[in-house]
């Protein structure tokens, strides 16, 4: 889809995107049942191929990758345990605490010393001190990664350094929950399969709704009786429903779609590239994500509006989503519309 | 549709029906947006339809029903406040005890006394007590109705008894919640529209994949206020998903279907009226649902296994739960298998 | 202690009696240490002479029966579990709905058929149905019995119905939680041992500021284990407290004096036999509590305030807690006051 | 106390202090009232007493300082609310949690870039971001302060730079806590009344066990109408007890003792002063901890438990927390003990 000049240009998420003609169709003529009592034929065999990929046992599809951190967080912390995820990672910043108030956890954000969105073995190690002192100290039990980084840029975290966080944490006796959200991202700009990068984690999420197209869905991967457990507790949460399958249909679709990321990647060097000849300060985008600072954000804010270029502010600097909804014209259009102010 | 003799006929709830072509093309069909950033444009078409249909300012879609109700529990409820519900309600038997842990809320079941799921205003009034006593006191502040009421056989409260119970909690001043399921059957079987029923309530909760046959939603009704707390709710239980409108396209079609349910009715009265011609004890069913008893029930159970009918046994009885894809003829070929024992 | 004929005579409950000169002597010597670093020796005394006397492995100080049997819930109960409790039960009902909110327990209520207080077998096996459904189904996991049963009265449950309920408890799976806050009461009333009324639970509380005297504390005793959890548990709510055995001296006091609460019974019948003299509708007691039921009863609540004779109404009926602040002679002079009205 | 030269000299923590006979004999006579149904005398005038002192409108008596912060979270954050607090904060650090689990809240703690315990308004400004921003966006809605700050060797927080952070976060619209456990050391650090130290808080907690030596009992303060919620969220905790007058009494005596405080202080400055002369790296302490650093930490703790003297490990370093069971004469006894290694 390419834009017409006039039209607006939305960087704000890769969750806007809207399912093309492909998935729609899938969806029509998805066979289902009821996901609750017997099981959706469509949904098992989504799980199915996304546990292979995710190279865990087992997998159980949820409504939104919240819901699959959550169920996450509240299977692996006792009340009041302490968890660390990297600083801004989704579970403590985007999930409007829910894994405070409902999974009971004691969130403590681990700098970015290895680079954007990456601790480093040492930062982890520190952090945990002692998992389990005396009766009457908290319990750090859990590890929560987020592969890639959303608010650090897209970030990647490379399996070597994955395995290294991975070690720590289990010499530790901590359980590692990873937040896949992206993951296909990260595999496909390290041009390695999904299930290397979770290696020696306990339960992974993914979605299929942010930047592979689909409009509803994620997953939730694990041990199979760990996934037997999920499945209840997404029961309490009123995540499930009945014929799942009309989604599961385009989850399966957007998983055929995971090696188009590339050209969405290109397409974020591209805008990142061109952002910086404008004299914006921009990451280098190691997937989607273009985060860009410049002097007068509020004014660059107002103009980007007028010029029909939707971003989101995000801790002082402009975030732009690439998506596979945006083409490299769309991102010419945006670098054209902002060259000539116009 | 109508089933082969030897297919398997289907009672055991009305949530195993699926997605016509008619529905499935409004899905393929239906425009869409993004419903955490925007609002999805079929999603807010069919939370305006719903909340006119169900005499309420406002609504909001969400995954379930179950999640409906865990969002108006949440927010009606303070930390260990009680709330009664006639005994065997959906909140307090069928949603995994997250009115209590996650709304926080103590539950009291009222007895049936003035019929099958409807408490009387007398058995209300003496289980509220004093709502507020001192400080030390556990505080009773909700009242969940359940209208039709699954557990009792799709009972029906008709609007003269939903006032008297209304009058009696409000003057205690408990907040009122429905949990109207099936509240369309309800409106069918009293001839009345279905905001004749939520009078006085401050919430009401709807579904669309029961008995209307949309694969997937509820809805969520209440004051503007209200609503948008829910939105936040429903957010952080992980129910905000993208571009719904793929799933509210087939909730509007079923919102077209309501009148049909005259006709599962009727289904269900010859089924109960069938059933009793062959040794059951049934209820005069108000609505949908046939709770029948037997002597020798395991014997029976089998029996009906063995004829390719699918039930479900509740307390001491089986519920045959009759819905719209179940035609006449199937009703027929299910007595004719009984009858003839093949 | 006798009251002089215009002093206050109060029986709205057996928490109001004051620690006398024994007590307090026992305090102001008792032998302490940091009960959170250490343990506190005094209190480690009482903690081995209650498990003994409640026949549990070990035991656990708390500050109040509340918090020993909100520990005691929230380590047997899992997120959303159902537990079972005789009607009216104290932590169903007196407890602020803290069973819900913080053990995250769905109550149910179990009608007193076998008497004041007591559930039949059959009423509890009805009540359990099938303990462990499919993984959509709530799960009924816990029995919760209070022996007396304080709001029917200070009712007594036999060793014998003890036996039978935990039977069948036991046979579906159940864990049972006895709440004892007046154990020391029905063990005095059967002449039995306090040990012989917990026979196969897994945990229970005790108070010594019921009916005992001592000012502050109560315990909870179970397996070493379970213990140990409560111990953090403990911690968590804020009830780890230092040198407490300041405290416990007063309560090893309290226990020294369980058989006095014969004495409390003979009065406490007395005190019924009196009142139905008088025209009230009384319980025969089977310890320390009359629940008395009159015509007017707002009138003869006004009345007996008017003659310095406090009492707490209670479901329609007034509840008189007899305790060992009253003697013999307050009995008396409380009728005589009644039956003279000055 | 002066210890012999064989005694064991413990710096573990101001808790293990222990009643002396002053507080013994108050704690002996103190009038008592059941302070769930009426309140204790005793107990309501330490209450007034402590309130005065705080510069609040009220006060509550609680069991610990750890369930009066838990009270204080509990009333003031909304589910899932992100909070505020100096790295290391007990609410974060030492509490098990129960900020999450109970109170719902997301810890996000600050860095002490201000000095000891400290963060800078800065720093505070650019945490809480933008509040209250979009309907699905963590909200930050509490500040909880700690002064003295424990964990950072009882590190003082001046008037001024309180009134600095207060300002930024009342700007912002949030609430603020102080948990004062060791504000007394504060107020006598500064030479200000402790009132001078709560300015512009919406809560402040305080202990008498921690420094001034009563056995039991810490005090919540806040608005009348803040103190009736606390009221009733500590009975939920199971923090109502009965005759509390006597904890009370101690705690009266605990308040005279103020003053005292200063020789403690005095003492904290020569241990620090005689440990640099032996090879320890020590903050210069502003009240009465002591933090000490080492090459061979473990050699040296070894060490010191030879000589009696007990300490904590904390993050790399030793904790020495002087208190009024410790005088002068025992810090050189330690110091004589280190210097000999005998």
């Amino acid at each position: 889809m390419t834009l017409s000049p006039d039209s607006l240009i939305d960087f704000r998420s890769d969750t806007v995107t809207r399912p093309d003609s492909v998935m729609r169709e899938a969806m029509a003529k998805a066979e289902v049942g009821d996901n609750v009592l017997d099981g959706d034929p469509t949904t098992a065999a989504l799980e199915q191929r996304a546990a292979k990929l995710l190279g865990m046992p087992a997998a159980l599809w949820t409504p939104s990758g919240t819901m699959a951190n959550l169920i996450a967080l509240s299977l692996h912390l006792q009340r009041g345990d302490r968890f660390l995820a990297p600083r801004g990672s989704h579970v403590i910043t985007d999930e409007l605490g829910s894994a405070a108030w409902l999974a009971g956890g004691m969130a403590d954000p681990l700098e970015h010393d290895a680079g954007p969105g990456r601790p480093t073995p040492d930062t982890l190690s520190a952090a945990i001190g002692t998992p389990i002192g005396p009766y009457y100290s908290l319990r750090t039990t859990l590890l929560c990664l987020e592969n890639t980084h959303n608010s650090a840029g897209g970030a990647v975290t490379p399996p070597d350094e994955h395995a290294q966080l991975l070690a720590v944490a289990k010499q530790a006796g901590l359980t590692v929950h990873l937040d896949g959200a992206r993951l296909w991202h990260a595999a496909v700009a390290l041009r390695v399969p999904p299930a290397a990068l979770t290696v020696g984690v306990d339960s992974v999420s993914a979605c299929f709704s942010k930047g592979l197209g689909a409009p509803v869905g994620s997953v939730l991967a694990g041990s199979a009786e760990f996934i037997e457990r999920a499945r209840r507790m997404r029961q309490m949460l009123g995540g499930g429903v009945r014929q799942s399958g009309v989604l599961a249909a385009a989850c399966l679709v957007a998983l055929d779609r995971i090696d188009e990321l590339a050209e969405t990647h290109e397409n974020a060097a591209r805008l990142a590239a061109g952002l910086a000849e404008h004299g914006w300060e921009v990451n280098e985008p190691e997937t989607n994500i273009v985060l860009a600072a410049a002097p007068d954000l509020q004014g660059r804010l107002k103009l980007l509006d007028g010029l029909g270029i939707r971003v989101l502010p995000t801790a002082g600097r402009v975030r732009f989503v690439v998506h596979r909804d945006l083409s490299a014209a769309d991102i010419e259009e945006t670098l054209h519309r902002i060259r000539t102010g116009s």
